[in-house]
């Protein structure tokens, strides 16, 4: 049997190729489909089947890229209309080599999302492993918000009954494979591991340990941020989308083309917070390079060719990898040499300031400061800088009212990232004495400086 | 946490490192060490400590040299006098980042084999996996010859012990990770998967179906070959070796050069048993590349130099990294240009026969024929094709005196490629008329043919 | 300034990237395209231009796929109408960055021939390099046999003109790049260097040391074979083919669905003689990897699908571009497991004997041999084994009548690789003694035995 | 023929691996010489000689090391009296397959200095191309300062009368392959191209083009800087240093540790000056990656353990090879996840102000300015911001009483790289308003604002 996990950083996307006897299915794909290609070829193994075990709504799946390339059939949950693919219904059941696959219907996260079981027919009738989509993660379980707060209380009451009645009476020695790991916007507290099972799960996640009534009160509780993005992946997951067939090949820009067409172009720099900060192209957004995924798509559009500014270059491919995964097909061209060449052709450059926590800690009481806290409403709620306003960074721009104009801002998070793009928002916002935290919160507690909450 | 899973084809060898927050563990690290080091720059972090389940006796273990190299500590199972290393004893416990190590005195395949339980203590108390060594693997479980047969007994018991006290109590969602996958030499029967879990085996692992009585019964009757280079293995596992700091670097040698040396050199001929047959340098013998970690032991001496022939040269790499595993430091070189620029320069060639199963079912009542199975003693007392002599292909070069000179040997072995190998002895030691089945037995039953056993 | 010379194994093609400042031109770019776009990222550089020296006849050109992709301008020769691309005229210039551009009309390979030289303005005007194509080679200059017989002469004459009144006068310290390495089918005696210059050539090239008159005597008696498959080329490359956009994911096919497709499909198997002779599949064509390029043209047909057949799969990606360069779209799989697959599977198999030239040379007068030499007709008529009969690989098909169906068929070539697949063209016709004489004449005279000739 | 330049970036150095049926000489190898190996491996090849071209005085050589890997002979110029090796005199003539190498004794940079040039018999008796180590450059020809000011008149008429009476009468067509390429320490001018000839050279080299007295003039009013690390080199390269075997595992090392071990170690910042300017470790030297061949021998030595910080750590491998050509054999580790893990963890941080050249111009009449310009001597001699003082970076922590405490420091070299040096030891020594001029005098011409010169 050949198993491999495909993890898409940032996303935290987790995909899977398994195989048995020259064939392979691969469930939830990514957009840029090479790798499960290489991995076909590597094996020598047809790729035949393909699942989606919901439709996701955090980047466009590569079913039907992947489908085409290699003539395989795509399955996913019944529950929802799809344009392209075959419905799968509880008990179906596919075979690969010697293994069989049969599907669970395990509504919750969305009405169509399904888990699929996998067993080694040549070992056992025994499950072996489950796809458990965005149903069970390690140490965490899917959102419940997608269809919206009315219809929080009834999916979370069928995410637990798929669940406690579906997944968990698998076995405890069962495998399972989630299509999310650690740092995904589709779980708060998932762990950071490749894999788990049954019983680890039953022993440790903390979900798992409630009754059916505080499951669902949990989860009508939590409170999550809807990204603007989320509609245009979902139709595309359940229209399908057009075919890359490959990763464009991006322009290299030079200083006097950025110059001339900076209008008519979306500039993001891609580079870390404290390098933005000491030296930039005025007007520019920051998103530092791993935080496109969750980031890009709050602020860039669909239309207006995106150009990349790296520091060496060094990161242009991944970002383009994550932006095709958003459906970013407007990506197209990035600043040729990096930033430095922007200044060795005396292009105008601006300076963001960066401080300590330290420094912030004996600054605090200036009045003139105005302390921005730019992370979630509801963490900034539970513990927060003393002092601090919070407006959560994806709405930031739609809230500037709310920042005086004639202060010092000083804006933090949960590290100095997300208070980079932020900083960079303010720039562009006419905001001239804008400080980033480096550290921010996190160093703020390493230090042992105090925190209030509600 | 960081987990990888780190095989050795051909010797069907599993080492892991896993690590957290910067620190990582190697268990069993095999010779050619780099693998290691590239993981643990690939994620920032050092290998602080390295486990052996058990003293290995199928090759050279790389403990000491990664040790050198990165500056780890050794901990092997105190049941044994090694001169390196410190000794580990039940109840142990070592620390990596956030994860829990501890030692689990499990023996059976030897008298100091440990398994080593893992927990994350950022999640829970819980035990997340296990290294099984040699005791357990997916669908098998390890040797209990090593000490000969007259411990097997007891050791089979201990075994037992280990599995049923030890292991199979850690909890049914517990992943296993043992030390071998399918095909090794240390058990017979192993499951072709990556992973499994205490619950799965349970269900599906025919020897922990088995009571005490039975499973030392079954492995008392169980029969292993033991290699001649078990020995030089075991002796350097206890001792250490010197470290190779880096692969050898082959010499590239002319067909000029190659026959200048000829006599004072061990030529293997790496390629597959059809190739060598199309044609070969007289008096070679031929293991093809992914025979060499379980039968170069068998025929090839730790002080002549070793010079391989390869068709084109792709599997020359590989085959090193196999010679330096088994403790091989005397590979010289390989034919430059392969086995072509031996016929381009005028070299003699000769070569042997091959036949499909359809021919050799046709020729069989044939008288002249001498027909040779060179499989294992029981699996040729199990089943067989009817008229076959048996003489297990490790010890075919010791009982020639078994095989007739004036016959045309027709050599079968499961598919053909230890075939291959006998095929290429026997040519050595002036059988002129040798045929190899290809396909061989597995063919024969495929095509319907009949067999009989005893 | 970025210079790489892109080589084509099989093809001995050579195609060039240069750039300057970030902008680059490619030289005659083959069709799969993709180590192009790599090493303008690598390089941060945009293709801008894309030159073809001449309608190729030996490969599908990719410039095309390139200029789609990259939106680059492609230029060729003013003499020949093509259906893209711009007609580029003796002087036209073109800028790259410092690097400036300029045609030469070349005429005598085709009549659009052109040559590229390079100046690097920031250095000086002189100029620094030149782009030949196929008008000069290291050791040799190009065909002149494209337009038939009966224009050799012609064409002769107006590529000495080119030569010694374009190329030479551009300076002794001028670097020479042409199309073609070693090996190719577009020159007969090309050195096997990557470089050369003006002056080495003025003093070592063997045809730049003939008058006139001596230049177009010996153009007129060389004698080259025209491949069926080069109309075809010439026609794409005047008319443009479709976008490849990336590789076709070749299907892994098992030994039962090989079985099943037998008849529908075109099986090449692309192992050494050697390995084919040992075994093999009935009724396959033997044309090993590195032969694919200049012998596929002679055998394959557009339309059937074909399936490839190797050792251990490390041949087939590269045989997938060879045959894509030569616009072979029907390639469909490839035999899953490679050739041990199929006997394991119980497939019948069938094998050709060998013998090296010493057995020859005992066995030569035996009278129920017929010796065959399938090298060409005037290498043949210059040097044989005496008592051979010669007729060209390429048109061994049509000319079968011409061997007995009562001998033993002995077949040689050069060294034994194209002797392979004349041996397996025999055996599917129906010949059933075969022997392929491993080093054929090239180890005949390294062994000193006599040769004669016309 | 195999002829391949193996470029070491930041060194600007060129070797060279060339080869012929099997057997390879290496020319000026650097000292990790994997890739020399790596060569040799794919194209079947034996190293079976080195040339030192001359004693290099910029890095360390890896003759000693490639040497006692593959058993290959060390062949230098007899005019010094080396400790490893065989002393090469004129005339010496060595075979490399079909390949004559050939010493010319090339005195001029070192008294030792020879040029080897390479004949292909199986081509001609003529000389095919020349290796003309530090002699003659691309553009440029080598430096006569080596053995201090008093030497020189006499090294330049020597260098002189080798390339004339040696070098430049091989003929034009002969392509030259020198030690140094664009950007070396070896050569004030050299031009960015891989390969060039002498007929090229002849018309282009601007040092070609003098008589020998304006030669010799030009060289004597030639100035270099000799950094403090060329004795070391000089030293090791005569002598011979230890065998590496492998570069160094560098160890992860925590913000915790870091701390610690902060005043035992010797801390560089490999970050671009931009954004070590927006954060940094207090008391950090900044060297950009890059810029570690050039400038860390001026700045570090040879015992302090040294530890690297990056952003994300795709700089650290490079690194770690440039330190190891310098003979830094004392590299220790790197922060573990780059600078962002330090402010994460409550490290504190200092930054250095940015300002653009407009910026600069804007506010240079202001009196509490102090404009340092830490380029060569007499660089800022010709052309200068007005107004600027000049200290050489590499003797700017000599001469720091030159520059006031009291005033804002405004640095500038000729792009910002070196100014960031600057910048960071001015900040160790306690110098707290310090800016640096991004683009430096590159970009203050580029936007046409005014310099002055003598």
């Amino acid at each position: 049997m050949i198993f491999e996990i495909v993890k898409s950083k940032g996303l935290s996307h987790k995909s899977y190729f398994i195989g048995s006897k020259g064939a392979a299915a691969v469930i939830d794909p990514r957009r840029d489909v090479d790798i499960y290609l290489d991995i076909a070829r590597a094996h020598d193994m047809n790729v035949e089947l393909i699942f989606e075990t919901h439709r996701n709504e955090d980047y466009t799946v590569g079913s039907l890229e992947l489908s085409k390339l290699v003539d395989a059939e795509i399955h996913h949950g019944a529950g929802l209309d799809f344009e392209y693919g075959n419905p799968a219904h509880e008990g179906d059941i596919f075979e690969i080599g010697s293994l069989q696959l049969e599907v669970l219907e395990t509504p919750g996260h969305t009405n169509e999302s399904i888990s699929i079981t996998v067993k080694d027919k040549d070992a056992s009738d025994d499950v072996y492993m489950v796809f458990t989509g965005d149903a069970l993660f390690a140490g965490e379980v899917g959102r419940c918000d997608i269809y919206g707060p009315g219809e929080v209380e009834a999916m979370a009451g069928s995410l637990y009954d798929s669940i406690h009645e579906k997944i968990l009476p698998l076995g405890e020695g069962v495998i399972i494979c989630p299509a999310h790991g650690s740092g995904s916007v589709c779980g708060a507290e998932i762990r950071d591991v490749d894999i788990t099972t049954v019983g680890y799960e039953k022993k440790t996640n903390p979900l798992l340990q409630k009754t059916r009534k505080e499951f669902v009160e949990h989860k009508v509780a939590e409170r999550f941020y809807i990204p603007p993005y989320f509609k245009r992946m979902e139709l595309n997951n359940q229209q399908g989308v057009d075919i890359l067939c490959r990763l464009p090949q991006l322009r290299s820009i030079s200083t006097v083309e950025l110059q001339e067409m900076f209008e008519s172009v979306q500039v993001v720099d891609v580079r870390d917070p404290e390098s933005f900060a000491g030296g930039h192209i005025p007007g520019t957004l920051n998103i530092w390079n791993e935080g496109i995924p969750a980031f890009a798509g709050w602020f860039l559009n669909y239309k207006t060719p995106i150009v990349l500014v790296d520091q060496d270059g060094s990161r242009i491919h991944g970002v383009e990898r994550y932006l095709i995964r958003l459906d970013y097909d407007n990506i197209y061209g990035y600043l040729s040499g990096g930033f430095s060449s922007w200044f060795k052709s005396a292009g105008p450059t601006e300076t963001i300031k960066t401080c300590s926590v330290h420094e912030l800690r004996e600054e605090m009481e200036d009045p003139s400061i105005f302390l921005l806290d730019v992370r979630k409403e509801w963490e900034w709620e539970e513990e927060r800088i003393r002092g601090s306003h919070n407006i959560y960074l994806g709405i930031l721009e739609k809230n500037l009212k709310e920042v005086p104009k004639d202060k010092k801002i000083v804006v933090y998070c949960d590290s100095g990232y997300k208070a980079g793009v932020a900083a960079s928002i303010l720039k562009i916002n006419g905001y001239l004495d804008v400080t980033n935290v480096l550290g921010s919160i996190m160093a703020w507690k390493m230090a042992g400086y105090p925190t209030s909450g509600d």
